[in-house]
């Protein structure tokens, strides 16, 4: 769609900010790595990798941007480029929504095979539920058709409810085994995750009967905002639950 | 070939999905390289040069992809530089797949001399598999000649019986002198590498009655894949096994 200046600007000023926060998340991850046992280095090692990936991805995104629009008199036009602007938050998540279950799980009390059977299946549905959501949204007919948006939307809702039913049901059964302060954080990261997880189905749903900049505008900004709260406050809660069941094994 | 949009836009998600993933790989391999004793150590460093070499590939790869292609009309039409994405995939492999020999090697039982002989003959002919593969492919007659396409895939399919039988003996001989877990964990790392390896010679017999934009993509995607599943897949396992056997020798 074509922007006016200021959504232009807008939508740039969330992209820049997103980047930042998040390189500053990595920097943050790097440093208290080893305020966490051995036990709990999964958490630390998706707490990295989501950062790490999370913020090249932005640095893609906002290239991708500079070089997607062109001012013509007073709006922004975009070229055949714009699209990648959703396809690369696509391969944002393909990754980093598996590794933020695994961030999850590694806090909660199962453990050995049982865990890497759940972490196998968690890990495939919650990448299940973005890939069918990036065919609906971008190859299938260009994503231009309704029909299949809301087929392939649907495909993707399956696989949200799986890995939401799975992690809800790992936590419930960790919960018990937990301190009060440690199970309280840890309720609170459920929550914040699988709160953001709402945003995203909506945000694919503008796209089905919203058009122009207004709408393009929101949907980038929504997006970056929810990122920053998921990859950061999640991975900021998760990290203090590690700390504290590290503190507490000795 | 020509692309559709689909079809560039799917290949371009593979390739910057599996780049990222190698990069998540890459860090987390940083960050567990002292789980594993000292004896061992050359299983991590294979993991880590295997990680950070294949993300520099993608690096490569992806700003190729981004050059190769020009938009025109609703497809993509390649320009002289789109051979390169072959090309540079036998770049990538030629320094890897020793690599990944050297990473099985390291946690089988051969030690002393005849590691060295092994890991010198096993080198130099998964690196004759990859090197002859990429002169049928890219080299002699530019890859245009059927012929040809199959001697030297002949010649590349000689090594690759060559190095399966060579790490296939090694790994057989190993398997008795560790504990269940240890020696499943290897199984599983060999059979996943060893289908792994399966995947690349079909995609090469694409190129010899295959043609077309979906044949093009089909290829480029499988390949990611693959290197994803085999690059990481297998490094994973392979740690596992050092990492036991680590906190076996104490
Ligand atoms: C259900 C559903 C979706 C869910 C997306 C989610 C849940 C994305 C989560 C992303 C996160 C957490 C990113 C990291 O910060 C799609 C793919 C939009 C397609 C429409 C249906
Ligand atoms: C047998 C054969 C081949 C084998 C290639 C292999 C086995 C490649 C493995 C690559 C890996 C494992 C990459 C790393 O992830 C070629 C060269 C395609 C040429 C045709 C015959």
């Amino acid at each position: 769609a074509t922007l006016s200046q200021p959504q232009y600007l807008l939508t740039l000023y969330f992209l820049v900010v997103a980047g930042l926060a998040l390189l500053a998340g990595f920097a943050r991850s790097v440093t208290t790595r080893s305020e966490v046992g051995s036990r709990f280095r999964p958490a630390v090692v998706a707490r990295l990798t989501v950062t790490g990936v999370a913020f090249v991805s932005y640095l893609l995104l906002i290239t991708t941007f500079l070089s997607s629009y062109t001012l013509t008199g007073d709006t922004y036009v975009p070229n055949g480029n714009a699209v990648m602007m959703f396809a690369l938050r696509y391969t944002d998540w393909s990754v980093t929504v598996p590794l933020l279950t695994f961030e999850l799980l590694a806090v909660c009390s199962v453990v050995g095979p049982a865990l890497r059977r759940t972490q196998l299946i968690v890990g495939a549905s919650s990448f299940a539920m973005i890939f069918s959501g990036f065919l609906g949204a971008i190859v299938i007919d260009e994503g231009q058709s309704q029909a299949q948006l809301l087929i392939w939307g649907g495909i993707s809702g399956v696989f949200w409810i799986i890995t939401n039913v799975l992690l809800i049901r790992c936590v419930r059964r960790s919960l018990p085994s937990l301190t009060t302060q440690a199970a309280s954080w840890m309720r609170s990261a459920t929550i914040l995750m699988l709160s953001g997880w709402v945003v995203y189905p909506l945000v694919y749903l503008i796209q089905v009967f919203g058009d122009g900049g207004g709408w393009a505008t929101t949907m980038q900004v929504s997006l970056c905002v929810a990122d920053v709260l998921v990859k950061i406050g999640f991975g900021t809660l998760i990290h203090r639950v590690a700390k504290l069941r590290t503190a507490e094994d000795v």
